[in-house]
């Protein structure tokens, strides 16, 4: 099993590949091959088969068909220009998030392989007028740059799948949290900010009301669903090969009290209560009601509770002293 | 109003030429230049402004700067590779559907213009695993190739207009009938054969059962309904550009007693009926439950029933003898 992690210099693609050296195998087989490639080439991980980084600008069709052999079997499809900076830059965006995608499905096209390929897609392809809640069968309406190349991606993802060029399926990411690392300019930053700073013995600023809901789900139960979802039957994915991830939808208050819970009182005493009304606005456009049935009848995961969250935190991702 | 027609050499573009032509103005404005274009350059028609032919690849970037300048107000890009042909041969119909219609939208955000763009898309967006009735919240979930690159195409058209590079509205066609012209290679073209031989005094056949349900607009309603989608104001339009136009849910008979009622007992008399497995496995996995209440609130309309569609063409395009 020859495994490729495009966007594998990131949390999520780093966090596979450490899973997937745990386990070894994939789709029943053992692992023989993991080459993680991104912008900059990461640097492997540490796995009882080889791994090596790789350079690749995927909006540089040639580098892609460098990349991709013949001879790779799974492509984890993770690499994308956020969803502010291609509301920024619209060029940037459809350069790396629409036509990087498509140079990759061409290449597996021309290759005539049908590899598998994982794509993760975003709940930013939802939005505009649709009702709640937001199900399987809702249409997509990104408000953003950012979500209308994913759900490009996944319209293509389907049908490349269907003619079968690839065995793809994607994967509408809920909000992750708690994400390890700093915080960014993401106007979610704050979603693993206030649990993660606090944890780490720093103080954190919450910048909206405590009522405020979301949808969210771990990076450990992300990349198990991930990783299963590369292992799904395609026979079992239907006509509809892209779906919403599980997840948690959570105040605020429920999220802080799950930090306590887990991490005593102390924790959420680091939380500063500063309302800022540019962030908060955008959040309150965001959408939170989902249903995920198909995701679920397929096996894939939301957290049991956010104190599940504290706790992957606490224990995958926060820093030793 | 400077208008601009690619795919004007189709009967659609035509109707919608001469439809322009009689009316005179758009958008409130006196139209002072009307271009057809195509990829082989299609004749004009008579108008009492000026009208010109144009030949344009819309694959061809260049030719696509050449053909649109600053001074085009409305845009109808009705150009497409049609459905068997695309899914015949993909790389023709991503070059056409996709990419054409990117080119076009990429050399209006060039312009900075902001012309009113209107896109045909079409049902075939839909389909798959989604219940009935299909609303204008249903997920597209194309089973062709060419129903996913309109349905790109509509994810285009939205989010160009929402970043203020066009202002764009698409439309989902239903089964445009009764078609002028021959019959062609089609699955779908028996639902005008059936009428618009008889009435030509000669036979047909009807490869599906009569009680096969389908959703259908007449082209004349179809013209009146895209020329007043060019009109509606953007403020109308809300955060979702794209919507299935109104049609009418018959049934072969209810086409054939619309046939008789117009045109008196004999032209049904000219129809052979025989089942086609074929044809009839396709209609069958089709849908026909649409729901089209956006359109609806816009003003555009369906026909009133099936013998508005026999009239039509009998008033429109009936060869004379």
């Amino acid at each position: 099993m020859n495994i490729l992690i495009i966007g594998g210099g990131g949390f999520v693609g780093r966090k596979i590949a450490a899973s997937l050296a745990e386990k070894g195998s994939l789709r029943g087989q053992p692992i023989t091959k993991l080459v993680l490639a991104d912008v900059a080439q990461p640097d492997p991980v540490e796995a009882p088969f080889p791994v090596t980084g790789a350079a690749c600008d995927i909006t540089d069709r040639a580098a892609v068909d460098g990349l991709i052999g013949a001879d790779v079997d799974v492509i984890f499809h993770l690499a994308a220009v956020v969803s502010a900076h291609a509301e920024a830059d619209f060029e940037a965006g459809m350069q790396v998030n629409l036509f990087g995608t498509y140079n990759i499905l061409e290449r597996c096209r021309a290759l005539g392989t049908c590899p598998v390929v994982v794509f993760t897609s975003s709940l930013a392809v939802f939005g505009g007028e649709v009702p709640d809640p937001i199900t399987d069968f809702t249409i997509p309406n990104p408000q953003t740059s950012y979500g209308m190349q994913k759900a490009v991606g996944e319209m293509l993802i389907n049908d490349y799948s269907r003619k079968g060029y690839i065995d793809g399926r994607g994967f509408r990411l809920p909000t992750i949290s708690v994400r390890p690392g700093k915080p960014n300019r993401a106007a979610s930053s704050f979603m693993s900010s206030i649990i993660r700073e606090p944890l780490n013995g720093e103080p954190a600023i919450c910048p909206v009301d405590p009522e405020q809901e979301h949808f969210y789900l771990s990076p450990r139960r992300c990349v198990q669903n991930l990783i299963k979802g590369a292992e799904l039957d395609a026979s079992d994915l239907g006509q509809q090969r892209c779906m919403t991830l599980p997840g948690l939808r959570l105040s605020i208050r429920q999220m802080i009290d799950a930090l306590t819970a887990v991490a005593g009182p102390e924790p959420a005493k680091l939380i500063r209560w500063e309302e800022q009304p540019d962030i908060a606005a955008i959040v309150r456009g965001w959408r939170f009601d989902y249903r995920f049935d198909k995701a679920t009848a397929l096996g894939l995961e939301a957290d049991q509770s956010f104190e599940e969250n504290v706790r992957y935190y606490m224990e995958d991702d926060l820093p030793k002293t």
